[in-house]
């Protein structure tokens, strides 16, 4: 993988001196290239449809699901630290090859991968920006643990114009870190580029706030929601909301501020994958110094434990300042 | 351009036989190829950063507002029957080549080519979907014209995953056509394939209901914006509304149905411009069977002549129902 020479030396520069090494010469470079690869699987999957089948959470499938979860399966297979891997489209914890080898049993290192191959398939169809969410955790499994001490890395890809994929990364004793690198140069030579080596959010004031007001239709029920959404109206937020997880919180890393909000009500209920998008997505926000709360509790998302692969929940995330608004506006602080 | 002889077999299917023969052999499959183009050239411009100029309208530029900028124009001046262009980055109206080839003065169809060539620089760091916006008009001007009659074509072209592109034409004479190309093919061949012959909306009722409001934050002082906004809230419609017109728009037609609102009231000034922007998505829309009128006067958008380059104006198009009911709405009809 010489093509990431410079991701895995930007990760070992951050790492306390020779830990992990499997981490950053294997783990990461493996999921950034399968992001690549999915990528160049979608630029010519034109047709996109129905793959006759569901995932066992009961939705439809589309190729282009079952591409990129094929793409990721055999990636992870060779590398031989990931020892368990469970997604969104085959959601139980198994390990991620049929045999042990020698290699894995000779490691130090053992991870799980809990990943959603292609997040915002409603979205596909009409060719706008859709992503993939991994989340790696210490151990040979995710369930039960509590995430902010075990879940040390994330990654999100992103399918847009572009192809870029934003890499969080957290273990004891070492300090967060949250950078973005750029994948395939002129010529489709195979390169990845470190964008920005850094991703933060900013401090306000901000000249334009946005606002990501997600799973819209429960204000219809919920009046503190809709109150909320006339409170970023009046006050002339700008409004930014695709639909797809990862375009939205991307959006925010990428203008260095935001508010998005995935409420839970009486009559409308969890939507988002706790093990497969809302601890991934936590961790890369708090990654870059943003936060990232449970909007019925309160508490933030990695304090957590998932106790199982189906678990649901909802979402705050953005800056500080603006999730302590939400959390106040729905009587949580 | 062997490349494009299954759209120009398409285009010439629908045309009256033996007409227009540089339209459909040369206009559109050279607007095809800069799509493909610039697509490329966005795949590996990671750095997104301002040019450093502005545009005549005073807006800042962004290094892929340029590069898409000279593509078109370097393409365009190979085509003989492109007499005039004018964009959105150089609003004035002047011949496609400094010299005129003596081809030009032999074709006895001459086009005018009014252009966008990057739709949407407030999503393009966030790495979202983003457009071209193209309008063909026939003879030496678009300017003073009425859209309806000489405005002959239209496409739109959107990076987002894939890259795909959405072709409208009515000429007089032939039944008005609507269809989308998928362009890019594995191993980075440079293929070209119709990916839905016939884009059209569909008729109700329909299971979702899709809004898209843009230019939010004049819902604040405007009662009659906010009140609709709130109506589309308790209906439980669901929010889309990326920010660029392109990805807003190719979602309605993708999907089949849905509503663009785009107002303009006391405080907030019109935005579109409605020679690179308005007149050739309303063409789009009308090709597809989707209404596309002035907020203001609610008359169509193709009703009225643009008088100069500069000339801006609100938009509301999608599902004719949806349309009227914004008309109701804003006290229009």
């Amino acid at each position: 993988m010489e093509r990431y020479s410079n991701v895995v030396a930007h990760i070992q520069s951050v790492l306390p001196p020779d830990t992990r090494p499997s981490l950053s010469r294997s783990v990461i470079p493996t999921i950034i290239h399968c992001i690549d690869g999915i990528a160049q699987a979608l630029r010519t999957s034109h047709q996109v449809s129905l793959a006759g089948t569901a995932n066992s959470f009961g939705d439809d499938q589309l190729n282009v699901d079952v591409l990129a979860e094929r793409i990721i399966r055999d990636e992870i297979a060779k590398c031989p630290s990931i020892a368990t891997a469970s997604s969104e489209e085959e959601p139980t914890e198994r390990p991620s090859r049929e045999t042990e080898s020698a290699a894995h049993s000779e490691s130090s290192e053992v991870y799980t991968l809990a990943f959603d191959p292609l997040d915002g398939s409603s979205i596909i169809a009409p060719n706008w920006t859709v992503g993939t969410i991994v989340g790696i955790w210490d151990g040979a499994s995710a369930l039960h643990q509590t995430p902010s001490e075990k879940q040390i890395a994330a990654i999100l890809g992103v399918y847009g114009p572009r192809t870029t994929a934003i890499i969080a990364i957290r273990v004891p004793g070492s300090t967060p870190t949250c950078f973005e690198v750029g994948l395939g140069g002129k010529d489709g030579e195979a390169t990845c580029e470190i964008v920005r080596s850094k991703v933060e959010l900013l401090s306000p004031p901000f000249k334009t706030r946005y606002f990501a007001p997600a799973n819209l239709r429960a204000a219809a029920e919920d009046e503190k929601y809709m109150k909320l959404v006339t409170h970023y109206i009046q006050q002339k937020y700008t409004l930014r909301y695709s639909g797809g997880l990862v375009p939205d919180v991307v959006h925010m890393l990428v203008k260095g501020h935001g508010i998005y909000v995935s409420p839970v009500t009486t009559t409308s209920k969890a939507k988002l994958r706790r093990l497969y998008e809302l601890t991934p997505i936590a961790l890369i926000m708090e990654c870059a110094g943003a936060s990232a709360v449970d909007p019925v509790t309160g508490k933030g998302i990695l304090e957590e434990p998932v106790g199982d692969c189906d678990e649901r929940g909802g979402l705050i995330c953005g800056t500080a300042d603006e999730v302590s608004f939400v959390l106040r506006s729905f009587g949580l602080q």
